[in-house]
């Protein structure tokens, strides 16, 4: 067993409002700060000990699908480093 | 002026408690996952114009001084690439 650290990030699918980061656009603009867009993505780090990176790869992409994206709105990625 | 896209990473300061991401791991843990720990973090991708790649992270770091991030309990990180 090795250990490995998955990072999913998770972010809104194209075209899903997100009123949160609007309103911290909003906020910026009124603090002076010129910018075009801004989006917010969630990012978890998970510490888990697995056979291969294939094999952690894969067990955060099920936490992924059950817990921390909802397939419906989200789109996540999964990247995979030995801790 | 050329495009480019921040990325701002906010994440906790060490000892700083994380009831969230304790709760996202008890909850993985019930549904089977077997994980040894779980951090989570905020990113902002920032799009805004700017004269240089520096400039474009000056100004992202000072939102994140200003806004994005609180630095008594929080670290960040900003990152600039050409979009």
């Amino acid at each position: 067993m090795t250990a490995y650290t998955a990072t999913v990030t998770v972010r809104l699918k194209r075209g899903v409002l997100d009123p949160e980061a609007e309103t911290t656009k909003r906020a910026l603009s009124r603090l002076g700060f010129e910018l075009e867009g801004l989006r917010s993505t969630d990012r978890y780090e998970v510490d888990l000990d697995a056979e291969s990176a294939d094999a952690a790869a894969a067990r955060a992409e099920e936490m992924a699908e059950r817990l921390l994206a909802n397939p419906t709105i989200h789109d996540y990625e999964v990247s995979v480093e030995e801790r």
